[in-house]
């Protein structure tokens, strides 16, 4: 069901000083850099190895302070956010995780990164995880 | 430096209890447990994907409640609790990385995970990310 890790986000105060820290301690570039008004944030992807199987590191900045990224900064600080696992074909996984007991943020995919179907799972269903699928636009 | 996203480490306070939780609802298989008393953790390690490119979610149980993982999960709860990366050598990444300013919070590489070499950075100086940098064994 789950293909790989797509990405890690990461929740931080200050997208440009999170970008340079990146890029010139751990050689990561920049490969996308998005705002998602509905997510309430600024983001900016860093792709991890080449081909199919590249993975994504998802640098996030809140629009605001009363926004889920805003929030989760005020409570817990900078740090990893969520986790995200490709999956071939979301409304399928999204159907089977539902019927295992798992509460859906998005009963029906949305608009994410890059193109991306995307979906979260209620983190108190997943050992406090926030848990995202991600069906790639080429999928 | 970075070549892939090797793992996500999760931290739990009952180690069956995710196990569990992971096959069932997620479908997947444990490939690997085992217990490292220098970390204080208990742990499974499930494998996303095949071959060279394949990443892990690792589940962490403390051993008990004066070890990094129990402390954390009495501080925060549980939840996602680090990231690592693979390299292709651990020494000149950390090295770098060193040099670079970032404190090491190993400064050599110890053993890790299934015959893997392993050191953490220090998560102050990564945007309060605890960052583990993995080389496999075959690498």
């Amino acid at each position: 069901m789950l293909d790989q890790i797509d990405h890690v986000g990461i929740a931080c105060p200050d997208l440009a000083a999170a970008i340079a820290f990146y890029e010139s301690v751990f050689d990561l570039t920049v490969a996308c850099r998005e705002t998602h008004e509905d997510q309430g944030v600024h983001e900016a992807m860093l792709r991890l190895g080449d081909g199919p199987g590249r993975s994504w590191i998802q640098l996030l900045e809140p629009t605001g302070p009363d926004t889920p990224v805003g929030k989760f900064l005020a409570r817990r600080g900078q740090g990893i956010h969520h986790i995200g696992y490709r999956v071939t074909n979301i409304t399928v996984a999204l159907d089977a995780i539902g019927a295992r007991g798992v509460r859906l943020l998005d009963k029906r995919p949305r608009h994410g990164s890059m193109g991306a179907s995307i979906a979260f799972l209620h983190p108190a269903d997943v050992g406090g995880v926030l848990t995202e699928l991600v069906q790639p636009p080429e999928a």
